[in-house]
């Protein structure tokens, strides 16, 4: 398949790097056509991984992976232009984090908004699927890193687009059917991108980013 | 132990009904001395149980729990009563749920700050420990209701303060140790308040709150 990975940072490296090791064509998409971070991903890469402009990337891609920074995602999907993205499925990993402010971060977008919902908002023809911005980079591709069960959430207006991403999940990236929870519509991205403080506080509780949540149920409410 | 347990609703219910379970004298506060929530409770709990006035329960408890509503905790401590809880330790269990608008609720406090922090710049003589705030309130006193490991977030600035809660959280609700994450500071309630829109929307997606968090952790990073 061919795919557009919007981003240079290290969760487009990551997702991009596991997509052409599984033989898809991958263009990683920036903002100036000669990105030298996206230059040395694609010499690493090898295989079938381009890069260009975030619209060669857009225009490239049969689906697209938001990677870029939370605060940076619609100027950059701006950038990457709304008819060449139109129609195709949008998996959003990006989380609003503000570091502006200095450690830990908050959230420039929160409470009664989500980044995933401004997203399907302005890009309305797009299909924007919020998920796997709940684990680490490493975590996102290689789910076995953390033993045993533990969940990614799925939010998003459209069912077959949601379906397909949870086949991308499971299919490409190893994650297990029944640990990927669909939580609704896209406003359920609140949900998860408020996740983030507390994951935060965990790392720097545990040293180190691979850990992840297991939503672990117990019996339903008698009737 | 001599224990103030705040506000009526289900969680103060639950809580202090497992506390005269286990042989302590439970008072529990409201704005009234003879409020009828707090009577019908004392007559069911029966043994140690009795009611008062916030400022009532504040005085008699050695410890206190704030199970009041999150957006009026501030004004229930109040009457409570700063020198009635000056030198104890009071487990936050409140959430600042602002309901006004619908259906999800929204946080009234929420990113930048959190209820926990609230409470603890207005009461500096009170022990602020956050915790259970995570879970509903059947799991809270019986965490075997959710099968396996799964876990309870700890907050608080005072050490000696976090222990004494971890005690009790172990001693007398019956969760285990290693099920205790102690994340740091009282800012760290801001993460597990903030868990609660996604809490919520796992809620609505299962039809039951009979369920909880696991951290499930994978090797450290290499050094």
């Amino acid at each position: 398949m061919r795919i557009a990975v919007l981003g240079t940072g290290t969760v487009g490296e990551t997702i991009g790097s596991k997509l052409v090791a599984l033989g898809h064509e991958v263009k990683m998409g920036s903002r100036s056509p000669d990105n030298p971070k996206a230059r040395a991903w694609v010499a690493k890469a090898g295989g079938g991984a381009s890069q260009g402009t975030f619209a060669d990337a857009a225009r490239f891609g049969e689906i697209a992976f938001n990677c870029t920074a939370g605060t940076a995602s619609i100027e950059a999907l701006e950038a990457a232009g709304r008819e060449n993205l139109a129609g195709k499925i949008l998996i959003d990993l990006a989380n609003p984090l503000e570091f502006s402010a200095g450690m830990p971060p908050s959230l420039s977008i929160v409470n009664t908004d989500s980044l995933g919902e401004q997203i399907q908002r302005v890009f309305p023809e797009t299909k924007v699927v919020k998920t796997l911005n709940t684990v680490n980079a490493t975590v996102m591709v290689n789910p076995g890193l953390v033993p045993g069960d533990h969940d990614l959430f799925v939010s998003g207006n459209d069912s077959a687009a949601k379906a397909q991403v949870i086949d991308i999940l499971t299919g490409w990236y190893g994650w297990k059917r029944e640990n990927v929870i669909d939580l609704g519509d896209i406003s359920t991205a609140r949900g998860t991108e408020m996740l983030l403080p507390l994951w935060l506080r965990l790392m720097f509780a545990f040293g180190n980013p691979h850990f992840n949540f297991h939503v672990v149920r117990g019996p339903g409410r008698p009737a």
